[in-house]
This record gives C-alpha cells, structure tokens and sequence, in this order.
C-alpha cells in the first residue's frame, strides 16, 4: 500500500460507476479500488451475477470499499441512473446507434462542467464478455470509447473503470507537469557552481588537461553547459569540491588512477 | 474480446517497460495486456520472482503475450536499461532522493519528443508490495508519480503500467473529443426538420394545445430549439412524422390517451 496516506480526508463525490450485470466479484473489487483512487465514491451494480456483497470484491478493493459510499445495487439500469441528469456508457465496439462518442477525456469535462451546475452524472460499464446491450446504450446520452490499439483494444472491466476514473481525477488536478522533489536540501546558488567550475579548471590547468590552449575556452564552456545542468544541490556541490580535491590530490602525487565511483560521504569541503 | 480486430496490424514500439523484480506472473501478464492496449512492445523483467515464461502471465495477458517483442529477461536493472538513453521510474511515494518528478502526460510528451529525435526511453516499475528500491531510482532520470488521491493512491502492478501505457498512447492519439457514430444514416437536413416541426405545430393547431395565443411563438420555439437539439436522421425524422400523424388520428377522433411509446417501426410518412 505504498503511496496511501491514510492521514488525508480522502475526496469524495465525482460520478456514479454503475457496473451492469457484471460477472466476477473480483473485477467489482478491482473497479472499487480504480474508482477511490481517482477520488470517485458512488458505486452501483446491476444484477451483480455473484450477488453483493461479494469476499471476492472485497479482496480485490485492497480496502477500496471501506471509503466508498454504501454501493447500490438495482434490478434494472434505468433504476440505477434514475435520479443522474446525464449518462455515458462505455463501449469498444462501434454500435449501429446513431449516438454521440466522446473520448474519456472530453466525458471528464462535460461531467465536470455538469457538476459545476449541480447536475449529477454517471458511467455505465457493460458486463465482462458482452459489453452492454443496446437498450442500456439507449438510455446514455453519450458513449465513452477510449481511444486505444485498434488490433488489441479490449480492456478488462477493472482497466475500463481506471481509464474513465483517472481520466475525471486528471481533469480536476494541478499537479504541475515537471517538478523536483522537494529534500529540503537547496539548491546550489550560481556562485557555489562558478566555484565548483573555477576549482575543477584549476586542477585541470595542473593536470594539464588543457593541451591545446586555443580550444580551452570551449572546453571550459562545455563542462560548464554540463555542470549546470546537473543543477546540484548545496551539499552535491560540496561533495564535488571533495571529489576534484580527492582526484588532482592523486594526480599532484603522480599517480595514475581510473575515474572511480562518487563517493556516498567524504571530504565535504 | 470485443472491439479487438484482429485484421488491424498491431501498433508496434514505444518506450520498453521494465518490471523490476515483478512477484506474480498474473501481474506481468495485465501489464502485458495494457502495454499492447496501448501500442507497447517492448517488455523487460529484471528477476521475476516466479521466473519466465509463466502460464499465469500468459493466461492473464489474453493473447498479448503474442503480439509483444520477445520478452527479454535480466539479472539486474542496469543491464535492462543499458541500450536506452532515457529511464523513468514510476514511484508513487516521495523519495529522500533529490530528483525530477513528471506526471504520466509530460514523461509521454518527453519520451515522443526523445523518440522523434531516435533515443530509446523506458520506464521502470517496481515489486507490487515494496516498490522499486532507491538504487533503481538513481538510475533514472526522472520519477514518474501518478496524480491521484492521496489518501488511496496505490495502484496495483497492471494498472500502474496501463496509466502510463495509455498516457503513452493518448499523446500520440488524435481521435476527435466528440464526434457520432457514422451508421450511415445521414441527418436529416434543416428542411426536413422545418418540415416535421410545421406538421407537428398543425397538429398541436387541431388539437388546441396553444391555450394562450400570445405564448404561441414562445412555445413553438422552445419545441423548435429542442427538435433542433435531438439532431435527428432522416430516418427519424420519418418515423418523427408517422408519431405525430398517430398521435393527431387519435385526437382526432376524439379520444384522450396517455403518451405511448415511439414505435419501434410504423407508419413512417
């Protein structure tokens, strides 16, 4: 259970999955578990084959069903999304309904949209084999088909749910897209970079790495364009001083070593 | 296996996915199945606990094992990784590790961009209860974290791989957000629409349904707007027609009945 924070009010609320005549227990646990991941709590059954509730469901939900809301279950889907102002169905296959289809993505907005005017949504998932049947894609305003392999496109009913779910948890969500992991360590100001560099070109200058003076300049802006981009932290950079006093410490004893690995602690200064 | 057409080629490479250290051969095979759902190919395993090939995997993995690159095996991590020139790892708890962290959409739009200029990507992902270890982490050069809800946010092995395999597949995707299902029925053009709405504003004459003349426009516009909205085909809109003359026959004769249903066929001008 890496990962879950039991400490963090978990989000509630979102759109109804209504799984319709599923089969396995097991593959209702894995939608429950999808479904409280991406923050969604209201889940309905339609003539669950193996009855509700159901071991197999309650193993597969790693915990899942203990913070969903109680999960309903209804004879027919038109009880399941009686009180829902709008529904998607989900499908692999084209039907031979003259339908709108939307990608997961484009649901998660106009449900979103909805939710923001009050109205309450729903997904329905048909059954393992089958899908749906068409009078259940009937009662949907639109169907969902996710954009996939087009050799190899079947998703299971767990993976169906997830794609639907985190789709809707994306469209909510502002993690920013590239960030740095946050160690409390700084990041090295530009001067203790410059002093990095300057330190490393002076034991170079007395390794005589430079053996064309003309070119030094470019190799020197070279393992400059390097150096910053490893953006070292304050305590990398310390560790690197070590590091270039350890190796032109050798050198100046006339020894000739291999590169070697950094080291985990030393010389910091 | 609906919506599975196995006369489409299948969409082949992408970056290679690495289960390091994987425990159940169930598990490697719905990352296989999510990986081909999304047009990956390239499979690596780095110890499998149970060992490879695996009847387990292969029966989970519902014909994708097939359509994969020959899965390649590994004793360590860095040799799984060694002929790529870029390495994710997904990892959905903070490290003590300073690192760049992207979500599942920005590692896609990186490694497409990688892979336009002819670099090979990968993206690790570690045991199922334990995660990867922090030595697998440092070879990578970004981690990967889901965006999901804190309080639960431990996605199994497969849908850990499926999340990232579709927003690999989702990048590359133009499938239109909303489109209809093209059954060949064409719409009904603007005429035929006036044409219906003109029949039915008669029948609603005869039967007296304008109580208040002056609300007349009004309420014929409100109709029009939602017949406009229901977008019907012109087969609909033929059948549209026959309800109305059934309906205004039976007013016409003087009897009251309550709302029936669209008939399935029927007169249809």
């Amino acid at each position: 259970m890496s990962g879950t924070d039991r400490s963090v009010t978990p989000i509630l609320g979102g759109p109804a999955v209504v799984l319709v005549a599923p089969q396995l227990g097991e593959n209702i646990g894995f939608a429950a578990r999808a479904m409280v991941n991406c923050g969604l709590t209201d889940l309905r059954l339609v003539r669950p084959r193996d009855g509700w509730p159901s071991p197999q469901a309650e193993a597969a939900a790693a915990g899942a069903l203990d913070v969903l809301a109680p999960v309903r279950v209804h004879e027919t889907t038109g009880e399941a999304v009686a009180d829902l102002s709008r529904v998607y169905a989900t499908t692999a296959r084209r039907r031979d309904l003259d339908q709108v289809v939307v990608t997961p993505g484009q649901a998660a907005a106009e449900m979103r949209a909805l939710g923001a005017d009050g109205g309450d949504a729903g997904v329905l998932f048909g059954a393992e084999r089958s899908g749906l049947h068409n009078d259940d894609m009937a009662l949907a305003d639109a169907a969902i088909t996710v954009p996939l392999n087009p050799a190899f496109s079947s998703l299971n009913l767990g993976q169906a749910v997830l794609v639907v779910a985190y789709e809707w948890f994306r469209s909510g969500d502002d993690t920013p897209a590239r960030t740095r992991t946050d160690t409390g360590e700084p990041q090295a100001p530009k001067e203790a970079v410059l002093r990095l560099m300057h330190h490393l070109e002076q034991a170079l200058d007395r390794a005589t790495f430079f053996k064309v003076p003309a070119n030094r300049p470019a190799m020197v802006r070279a393992l400059r364009v390097w150096l910053t981009r490893s953006a070292p932290t304050e305590q990398e950079a310390r560790t690197l001083h070590g590091v270039v006093t350890a190796l032109s410490g050798h050198r100046l004893d006339g020894e000739r070593r291999g590169q070697r690995r950094l080291p985990q602690g030393g010389d910091s200064d």
